[in-house]
């Protein structure tokens, strides 16, 4: 045992449960019910995963020690893909990242299904996940600590996501101490579930306001046992802003100083939520660039470029359920521990997606979808309808509830053999996410669409014609034509489509490798 | 002036605002910006309106007097036609009944746009309705009221809807002050709209919790006039229970006592959200001939069969925006005015259908789409995908936030030529209002799926086997089958799909009155 790592486990009679990885492996039973610590790739279990895998390999187990994993978000990469490739996934809820678990799910060999990052940890708790289980519990969850407190609290890692619900619905908690992080004591607000009719309200009225614990409470009956980890999250580079993400940052920073002139936002902007990927980063220099100062974030995941908006001075703080930082990142950010852990709180997904804050504190949320629809309804999940990416994450939970509601992504992208060969908006989406309900401000690098109050036929021309690339702005404006002639006749002509034609440019880019359709004869 | 009117506006100072319908018309403009009071159907402004239709048909006006008309849902259906038939509505939104006003919407002569009517009123207080004016304000709107207080507080009638928005985003407002109802004075609870970053959270953590003011506080400088009305609302008679509505009840009462069994929800279960129409008639006479008690309702309106529902002694306190009765179900209402008025409590929309309350409280959510698909997404809105029925109304509101989100629907419907020409159970949503995220239950005569924690392929199964009617099941099966046979090739089993058949029972039924294709070939 460490020094280091009994100075981090501070109650001490929980020392007498240190165990090695591989002295727990009896415990994992094909068909159990799993949960994992950890959002977005960051603070989950690493040895123990790990050393299930090494099992399963050794002794030729694929397909033969399957799980139902439940994760906040996605788990880290390298651990998450070797599962899958192992057969280690029976079911898996409700986000994840990575070729092997994507391959898997499209393979039809792992049962997933996404759900609201806010409302998926508290269908856990009412076990409509385990409903088909003889107890409603998890068998085991697995959970990453930096440190445990005297009276037993748990102090998470960099990320909260679903762990209080996870813990909360389990038979037994497995905790993997980790030592080569430092210990996060004080970042964290923690909370722990409540089932109606006992709820409380929320009293929290800025993104600063703290109403939990700074550690997560576990009962020690629970615990089978604490491992020690050294094991580091894998978050790859992030992508950096081009010319693209760049253009579609400034038709954003143009259009919150037009808000701000016209008084429909204070000047300091109302908390921002954004995503993951360049379109995030380049919105987040431009905000760095831009006039604003005493900006203040409401959002679920923060990557490496918020580092630089802190230190912008132009952010004055920042709440999420996750930091997602690169290895150089999360030096960056220990390196500066007083300064930032003091413009930073972490939440539980549950808290940092619920739909009551994010309505009160009119948060700004900026997403990406994979398609759009010239009426407004957004794909973020499924490819040609069909293909599971990742997961809708807490795209929902933002976009219905924000004060705005803004899309971003690039008009159009490169196919093998067409460089425009893709267009994000299209006639009818694939699969449908978010509705036209859902939807502010759809903005690419050709222009920003503001749909606030328009009807679906003049929400349809406004897309086209500032958001589609010039290349698809005639064959979408041909569609509108034809379906507005044929809507006319048979008197539907509330938001016309026509429904032989309405994939059309999918169906050509199966077959022609392009969207770029000869005609719509 | 009448004694009655003397008795009921009891500031004195505002004696002298009183007109006659007919001296107001000037103040109306084309192109005008107004706010109606009402929601689905009740508390609306009546002589106003007819006065300006009058007016219209006089002088031959029809095409030259046009407004944007916003009212917190639908407004009363023979004065909204009459509108709608002399082109006075040039935009209107959020929510419409009658068939004049769907007619001029899907003939493209009305724009029209729906949206959460939890959200819609914020939306306008934000000016995002108003972006268009010179100002942002609504021009004129005019309310109903049963009475004016001594400080000049307006007590409306059996709506609150988005009244205190309109009110408070408008330049002037006209006042119907109704004779013919009693007051209402006691059953309101108002909250004026506050917008970020000033928001407190909504202290209510049971169906009965009041927070706000019995009347609506109004600026008297904006008060253009006071005027007297003895005009009813008029609601028609409801569509009673027939043997398919009585078996989707007698499904849904099973599955609560199951649920309850559980554990998973208290013995008097949690608030109930119920809509309009047969549906929600026998669900209600199925719980009060059930063994639960105390039961609770937190919903937006309240139909006749809640009279009953009281009068079982089964339903202790029921909240809502609206008491939508029929002339006859008014009448035993104000005869029991004490036993009623104590069990009952009218909110503004923005409280009634808001995402913090609904998910704080655990709502059980009960809405009737026009059609589901296979995985869970649902059409509420536009038949075909192109023609506009009502509007979203609350559903999104209540199925996204609720604890259980239920749909029900009978599993098929006749045709011209086919009595079961129409499956309600179809592969794709020609529109998608709710997704697979927002749906637990769905529930139709056939029987009842639990869709709770199931993969897509898995809830594809279960909504067939289940729900789809007896005729339709081979169909949708087979197009199952030949998409799974199809995506799995394409390694996109996730949520299978083939785009060039997924509307084809739609098309068909449009070539040939009904969805029962000859084969998928």
């Amino acid at each position: 045992m460490s020094a280091l790592l009994k100075s981090r486990i501070r109650n001490k009679a929980l020392l007498s449960k240190l165990r090695s990885p591989e002295e727990l492996i009896p415990y994992f039973k094909n068909g159990q019910y799993l949960g994992w610590s950890g959002f977005t790739g960051v603070g989950g279990p690493k040895v123990v995963p790990k050393a299930l895998a090494k099992h399963v390999e050794a002794n030729n187990l694929q397909g033969k020690l399957g799980f139902n994993l439940f994760v906040g978000a996605s788990a880290d990469v390298d651990i998450e893909s070797k599962w899958a490739e192992l057969g280690m996934l029976l079911r898996r809820s409700p986000h994840q990242v990575g070729k092997p678990i994507e391959k898997s799910i499209n393979a039809g060999k792992t049962h997933f299904f996404d759900k609201h990052l806010s409302m998926w940890p508290q269908d856990l708790t009412y076990g409509y996940y385990t409903r088909f289980k003889e107890n409603d519990l998890l068998d085991i969850s697995i959970i990453e600590a930096t440190a445990i407190t005297e009276d037993g609290g748990v102090i998470l890692g960099p990320s909260v996501g679903g762990t209080p619900e996870l813990v909360s619905t389990s038979e037994k908690v497995i905790i993997e101490l980790n030592t080569a992080l430092p210990s996060f004591e004080g970042l964290h607000d923690i909370n722990m579930p409540v089932a109606p009719p006992y709820r409380e309200p929320y009293p929290v009225t800025t993104v600063k306001d703290r109403f939990g614990t700074s550690a997560l409470p576990i009962d020690p009956s629970k615990i089978l046992a604490i491992v020690e980890s050294d094991a580091k999250d894998t978050v790859p580079e992030n992508t950096p802003s081009d010319a693209m993400s760049r253009a579609i940052a400034d038709h954003l920073v143009e259009f919150f100083q037009h808000e701000v002139k016209l008084g429909r936002m204070p000047e300091n902007l109302h908390p921002l939520q954004s995503g993951i990927g360049n379109i995030a980063n380049a919105v987040v220099e431009g905000l760095a660039d831009a006039s604003f100062t005493n900006l203040n974030v409401w959002t679920e995941v923060l990557q490496d470029s918020f580092l630089d908006f802190f230190e912008s001075g132009k952010l004055e703080f920042a709440t999420a359920t996750s930091i997602r930082l690169t290895p150089g990142g999360f030096k960056r950010f220990f390196s500066n521990w007083d300064t930032f852990s003091k413009q930073l709180l972490l939440r539980s997904q549950a808290i940092s997606n619920h739909p009551e804050l994010i309505r009160r504190l009119g948060v700004i949320a900026m997403n990406t979808p994979v398609e759009v629809d010239i009426y407004g309804h957004a794909n973020s999940t499924n490819v040609s309808g069909s293909r599971m990416l990742h997961g809708i994450g807490g795209s929902g939970d933002f976009l219905r509830n924000a004060k705005l509601s803004i899309m971003h992504t690039p008009s159009a992208r490169a196919t093998k053999t067409d460089p425009f060969g893709l267009s994000t908006v299209i006639p009818f989406a694939t699969h449908v996410d978010h509705t036209e309900h859902d939807l502010d401000i759809l903005v690419t690098e050709q222009g920003l669409a503001d749909l606030r109050g328009l009807s679906p036929r003049e929400r349809s021309r406004e897309i086209v014609k500032k958001c589609a690339h010039p290349v698809y702005q005639p064959i979408l404006n041909e569609y509108l034509d034809r379906a507005e002639f044929a809507m006319a006749k048979k008197k539907a002509l509330h938001e016309p489509h026509i429904l032989r034609d309405a994939f059309k440019l999918h169906l050509n880019l199966e077959e022609k490798g392009t969207m770029r359709i000869d005609s719509w004869e």
